[in-house]
């Protein structure tokens, strides 16, 4: 068997998140209706992420094992002219057999945009996390970096998919303003080996409390040392993270946790 | 009676335009029913350009007719409050007795945006008109400086709706990269004392034919100077369209044409 590493984007607005379910309209879905029209194929697919309901993808990687005997280029063109509109596969690259897109990547970025300006910005409403007033950008800043390194994440996982193992490392988190041509935006990006359960959103809703002045620039390591998620801000909504990259070390597949 | 000036965005996508028709979602009929809803008045608004469906506005100008005492602050958060998502009232200032916005605007200015990329972006396909082959950029920058100055633009009117004056006055044209939040896109900005039925697109449709390669540079003057709609580019779609900005010299209302 062929084994094909593909990188996705989306918009997930109008999706059901990654996951196939039955009868909603799903990312997984939609890709797999996709290769079965183009190759014939019933396949299932594999993503790095599990991105749930609303939330979007830049650099989604999807493992597809098939038959097909297309060249990688030939793929793209077939699949993009087989899927909607909101869904693009950007690359395809021919992968080792076995590879494992949520086993085998040894890191994966997040990108979480939000607005803090009093007037509702109309084309941002799916994309972005307007808040009314403004954010404190480096004292939230300042706030992150206490998530650096290996800890226990435990209080930034949503239950109900509790995982035996809470530990992750988190390789970088900046919290910065950039400007662009269609207005500026707060951006967060958060690059850790791997993520539990709503862990970027509820770092972003912990770090506005302390961009708001609600909390003490103390409070992110705070919650991270009571290990109890009722001790965090409350989860940041799905529309403004963008799974921004998934890195993997082709010659070595390394031994991160999902 | 008060005269008010109301600065309005909204993102064009689920409008059948500006202009209120009956059993048809409008920015007017959503705009006067969130005024019904605050003032208790039933309006008629006017504002400086009749915008399409799907085409969008970051600085629509409005007038607004009213008896109602509250101050201009207090009326842009009641009326944020009673509008829906995708429209938007950014600022409200007293204006002069007699005041027309389509009469007394000096000039306005669009902004188109474009992608010329081969994949599939997302994230645009609601604001942008992607094109699947890089555009000449330089090219088309060059041929719009042949619409600057006082012309006869009837080759870039669709028909349909004549005016029986179809000269006016371009004051700037610019074709450029620019960043946005999700990527590159090619600006094309324009300004004018007023704008003919479909001119920004029909003279975006023109500079994408020099940017493609398809025409000379010259093409847009040739176009210009053959005052027959037929030798223009294809109008552009909708999608990629702004209203900027609507100028007006408020102390001496300017005799522009609409």
């Amino acid at each position: 068997m062929r084994y094909l590493k593909l990188t996705v984007a989306y918009d997930g607005t109008d999706f059901c998140g990654w996951q196939w379910q039955p009868q909603q309209r799903t990312v997984q879905g939609e890709l797999e209706a996709g290769i079965k029209a183009v190759t014939g194929e019933q396949t299932r697919l594999m993503a790095s992420g599990r991105t749930d309901t609303g939330v979007h993808a830049i650099g989604q990687v999807v493992r597809w094992i098939t038959q097909s005997k297309l060249a990688p280029d030939a793929l793209v063109r077939a699949l993009n002219a087989n899927t909607p509109r909101d869904l693009t596969v950007k690359e395809v690259s021919e992968a080792y057999e076995g590879f494992d897109p949520v086993r085998h990547s040894t890191s994966k970025r997040y990108r979480y945009l939000l607005l803090d300006h009093p007037i509702r910005d109309v084309f941002a409403r799916h994309g972005v996390w307007q808040l009314w007033k403004p954010l404190a950008d480096a004292a939230m800043h300042e706030a992150a970096q206490a998530l650096l390194g290996e800890h226990d994440f435990k209080s930034y996982e949503t239950s109900g998919s509790p995982r035996v193992n809470t530990v992750r490392e988190l390789y970088d988190i900046q919290v910065e303003r950039r400007q662009y041509d269609n207005g500026e935006r707060l951006v967060i990006e958060v690059e850790a080996s791997g993520f539990l359960y709503n862990m970027v959103r509820n770092i972003v809703g912990t770090l506005v409390e302390v961009g708001a002045g609600r909390r003490p620039i103390t409070f992110a390591a705070d919650v991270l040392a009571g290990r109890d998620r009722r001790l965090a801000g409350p989860t940041a909504p799905p529309q403004g993270l963008y799974l921004l990259r998934v890195n993997f070390d082709d010659e070595k597949p390394g031994q991160a946790t999902s």
